[in-house]
């Protein structure tokens, strides 16, 4: 994972984040704009055997905020490349779509592509809809305890699906939380970084134009996700006809 | 749109009904495999000029059930290119995967395609996860009053999300129903068909095996879509925490 | 097809030129930026039924020159989206690289898509590297006689391939001339247009800024390509070893 | 890289070699089906920031040849999935199409893959026009001296291009060879290996059927490429008209 952390408007942030929650008390403009590189299965492992199955990657945008005396992180932008895991996204509460994600990989033979030392390079992209959305820089300094502290609480998600009559009434509306468990994190770096965000007519990740760079970071993480809490459902109206 | 009709295994129709369902009691076993190249847009047709965000092509199976006194046409798998196709779908009730769709198209010149018009020949191929799931060809006759008989009533979808907690328990369990309106059909061609489903172990296209061509058929289509009817809602417990 | 001619600087015209070569004395900014989203197939037909070897779209920017007192096209860049058209390019000397090439459909029936008549319009966009590289839109006027001027000499083309040894020595250096035969051409029709072409630091299409477009067109055409004529050969040394 | 070797009929080796050339003496049949996941960059190492131009993966079938009393390695068939890689392919000698290739990484956090060490399992697919062409599994028993013996000769590639006029004659016919320097090699494993290899219509893997597999091997590799050596010429006819 290659994570960059960055300020901009808190305003920005505010207008993302789900009624009742206000932005982090310290920091608020904060955001973490992380590309992630995964190989991801089920319980029996088959996936790995057919990697076109278990390969994807993905980079999303996560901001931290307020909500019932506790601090959550919270995704509110994320592009993905596969179809398992947009909606096993869905499922979590991430408001996936489609994009294509480009990150360096380190090696450890050879001369190109950085080294996990001092001084290495990263480079990331996102674009969809054949456009653009972001490119990143990051040159590694130092071993680092952890990647940042934006991605770093439970996640605040909502999962929301408006009725199929499309006149405004909600079908599913819940506040969720989740996180991983198992998690093991190795490789950890820090540095400095660059970021550019540029316009879409179809995409909103300017909506969080970077205004101060904080740092970057390399890592790398194993998880597993077995289960959410749903925090506060609305109930729809009870519907049997016709 | 490239139309394959054709009969399965009735019992194969009947496991994918939703509750309360049966198969149609005249032809069963039917089944409608769909092959549909679109240009789609919102009210403001922003999105032809940026084709990208407009154009996608999908694959789907259509059977027929009876429910509650009337018969309805049920897409029962399908496969789309873009992902504004892919979640709108969801909306729908469409249970939609990402695939690779090719289908030949007509020519007006030149000799690099078939001729609207008798003898006329297109092909059609699905994959997903690098594997073809499915093959077909159609001969083109005469000239037809529509395209088939299974795709040709009011939608019955499921529209169903499982808790976060991923423990069983649903969160939104919908039956609904849909159609365009304003459709406007040219170009209806019926013709002798040919059609291959190959397994794969990641998609269930082959639990519909054809055992007998019906027909095939060639139409183009236009319509709009601005909404659905909940016809049950199974509703799920209330939460409010922590 | 989707044509929109422009003219650009006269000299970065020239710079693309073969040695002996000069623009066209008349017009010689003149630029034809053209999509086209083709079927194609041997002689056999067999690839039409099997679409995904069939069809490809391409973006390619035409302009003119003078060489040994004619005049003739030259395709400068080129994108494709298939192999199997990226290598017979070569064989003809089309400089071609893999792009993404979006245009928008003309339809017969419904509302999602111009139809082919006075007031329809045409969307057009290249992408390369996840980068919009041009954005085009044409407003069909009126039928016209033919699409344009700038693509329609018999083409000027390079076949160039350097020595393995990558030591500046050339192994095969052509210049071919090619054209299509059994041409036929349906549906013209003419119109303004807007293009906007963008800079990227991996394609070089921005070389031809358009400073004043000329003119949109839209057209069908069907043609078949047998061979071309070798014009000049530049021998390379005869090698016989080790 | 992950390698299989196995047998095939060497009668289908010798029909895949350049004139003149024998399958090797010592186990003729032996191919060995290699996937790759690159990093790639020039000399100022700029692509390596912007891996969309930077990181392609291939899977290439190699068989061993005797020629002019050496025995060389050689490179029959090959997929591709960028078009910068399959371009400076065909400057190598290698007969590249696009295909998707996929491999399992090894991980060294979590569970989601293998590690480097016995026991761990990897697997690979190859398909071109959505079409499964290749599937591997490699299981690790112990590090290795190397990764095979097929692929370890100089290559002996053909550089070929018909003449435009495209009635047989040849324009360039070259016999290269080439092989990169400053070669850096690591964690080399080697194991048992599974491989089915499926027929296509439009690719010819199958010619090379496995009847014996030899075994699998993971390794790391780093490699520069300056140039090759044509070994032989065939010189075209010499051509300035009209």
């Amino acid at each position: 994972m290659l994570t960059v952390e960055y300020r901009t408007d808190p305003e920005r942030v505010a207008e993302l984040l789900p009624e009742g929650a206000v932005p982090a008390s310290e920091d608020p403009g904060a955001v973490a704009l992380i590309w992630a590189d995964w190989q991801s299965c089920g319980d029996d492992f088959e996936e790995l055997l057919d990697p076109v199955r278990s390969q994807y990657k993905e980079c999303f945008a996560v901001v931290r905020c307020e909500w019932r005396g506790e601090t959550w992180s919270r995704c509110v932008f994320i592009w993905v490349d596969k179809d398992f895991a947009l909606v096993r996204g869905y499922h979590q509460g991430y408001p996936k779509k489609l994009g294509s994600i480009w990150m360096t990989r380190p090696i450890t033979v050879g001369r190109a592509g950085p080294r996990l030392e001092s001084g290495g390079r990263f480079g990331a992209t996102l674009a969809a809809g054949d456009r653009r959305l972001a490119r990143a820089a990051i040159s590694l300094d130092e071993p680092a305890p952890g990647p940042g502290f934006v991605n770093g609480h439970a996640m605040l998600h909502d999962r929301w699906w408006p009725a199929i009559e499309s006149d405004g009434t909600g079908s599913m509306d819940e506040l969720v939380t989740m996180r991983g468990h198992d998690g093991e994190v190795g490789d950890v770096w820090s540095g400095s970084a660059e970021l550019e965000v540029f316009d879409s007519p179809s995409d909103e990740l300017s909506l969080l134009t970077p205004e101060e760079i904080i740092g970057g970071f390399y890592h790398r993480v194993g998880v597993s996700w077995k289960g959410g809490t749903t925090l506060r459902r609305t109930m729809p109206m009870e519907v049997d006809g016709p």
